[in-house]
């Protein structure tokens, strides 16, 4: 931690004071130089929520300069805490139009859960995954910020929810959060075959390797699988269910200024709580960045700013 | 060839007295054992065109029971000429819904180059790809059916086309048809690096292997690959630019009725005459069999009824 100058806000612009941030792994991969176009010194954080100097307690949408066009982000987008200094501060200066005001049933810690993890799981599930009431939707590696969130936007929209983890414990969290369905793969590389075939309308998936190859077996025809990032770099599977049963795979990143305000009106209507795994002082700040590391995490990890 | 009986329409059904009909690698895979749901004896044969008891010239829609969602087929959906005996006969009994006037401009023997392939290309281009006049597509590995006509649909809707090939002639083919770009991968694995970053709008493939990694990374952000079939069974990509830039991969056979009169729609309004590499005579069909074997055709192989 060090002393810099409060920054000033330009024209369009707006200062927060910040109460309240949240890690995604996205901070970890740049610690690790594991991310494009890093640029330092540079202050992290992408999630944050606090006050405006008019005393409105906020909450920041991180995703710059989406642009004009719904289905992509334009050129010049960028994700608030690299390149743009973010949220691991005491303040943060960021575009007005990415200030909303806070959900009125959330703390600021939870507050601070939301944005980025919130904003992708929001696109993925509803802006590209087109969940319907009814349907089923499979969640792999259940713990993460994304997917839990994914699980709390699924079954507050009526979805069936199922979920794998290789941790009894993340399995029992996210049947308290409304899973339906918990399959443990840790012993059982053919984990998808507890599944019937066709009994899966959509996934939402960051894990890559084999597990496309997998839920592709499962779905069922017309259904999809939404790709918001990949651990594993490469993902092999078979072509023959892609085509023959119309399936789609689709990717997405970050969601564009409709898909905020849709997420934080799901939010408000259901009185949705983010699943919030740790709160951490900023002082042990290193802590929470060795705890992201290890994936150990239910839900997101929170810093509150003194 | 043998003698059977004269097929006699149930209700619903109306006889078609063949005068063309064409081959589709479908049929080959057929002949080879490598296709879902083979029962024996059979009269293969998907492509047709001829005349109806009542003496309309008409050209069949091979997709039976698609059903009611446009998305995907219905689970009672079939092609016809298997399990239903189909167009390689001097008559061929079809439900009433798929008989449809013959294009005035073609003979029955471009009539009959039509269906499966024609339907299978318009799906992909234009219901599943959503081409806009202005995009640019690329169609890898042309000759066959459904790529040639991919190819003449796009530059109908005023799309920039590439096309790649082993082979020049192939290549030169193509460009009499209208493609803008055409690349010989034959000696240059890296053959996807011709192109710039971003310069694709759309895909159209049924390659699989290697092909889907080397074309995802020269899409536009945004753009999507449709996938109609695979010759290769396993596909291996890197998850990153599939997310990163937002992109689709979407699978697709046949097509619904809605694609089908879309299809004939585009054929008549551009006055559309399908790639046409050789006309068979009946006594001749295990020759024909014999050239779709080995994939050197360009557009279609026609079969003429006496």
């Amino acid at each position: 931690m060090e002393e810099v100058e409060t920054p000033i806000p330009g024209a369009d612009e707006t200062r927060v004071r910040v109460r309240a941030a949240a890690f995604n792994r996205r901070d970890v991969f740049i610690t690790q130089g594991l991310y494009p176009g890093i640029d330092l010194p540079r202050t992290l954080g992408s999630d944050g929520a606090g006050e405006t100097e008019d005393g409105r307690a906020v909450v920041i949408d991180p995703m710059l300069e989406w642009g004009d066009d719904p289905r992509v982000w334009s050129p010049q987008a960028s994700i608030l805490g690299m390149p743009r200094d973010g949220t691991f501060a005491q303040y943060v200066v960021v575009p007005r139009d990415n200030v909303y005001a806070k959900p009125a049933h959330l703390t600021l810690e939870e507050a601070a859960a939301l944005p980025l993890a919130g904003l992708t799981a929001y696109r993925a599930v509803v802006t590209r995954g087109d969940l319907r009431a009814g349907e089923t939707i499979l969640i792999p590696g259940i713990g993460g910020g994304v997917q839990t969130f994914a699980l709390l936007f699924a079954k507050a929209l009526g979805a069936r929810a199922i979920v794998t983890s290789g941790s009894d414990v993340k399995l029992e969290r996210a049947r308290a959060l409304g899973a339906d369905v918990t399959i443990n793969y840790g012993a059982n590389p053919d984990w998808h075959k507890a599944l019937k075939r066709g009994e899966v309308d959509i996934v939402v998936d960051s894990s890559g390797g084999d597990t496309l190859g997998k839920v592709l077996g499962v779905l069922r025809p017309g259904g999809r699988v939404v790709i918001y990032g990949g651990t594993r770099l490469d993902s092999t599977f078979r072509i023959f269910p892609l085509f023959w049963n119309h399936l789609d795979i689709r990717g997405t990143s970050m969601g564009s200024p409709a898909d905020f305000r849709g997420m934080l009106d799901l939010v408000n209507l259901h009185e949705i709580h983010p699943a919030v795994d740790r709160v951490y002082a900023m002082d042990a700040v290193n802590d929470a960045i060795a705890q992201m590391a290890q994936s150990e995490q239910f839900g997101k990890i929170v810093l509150t700013i003194p």
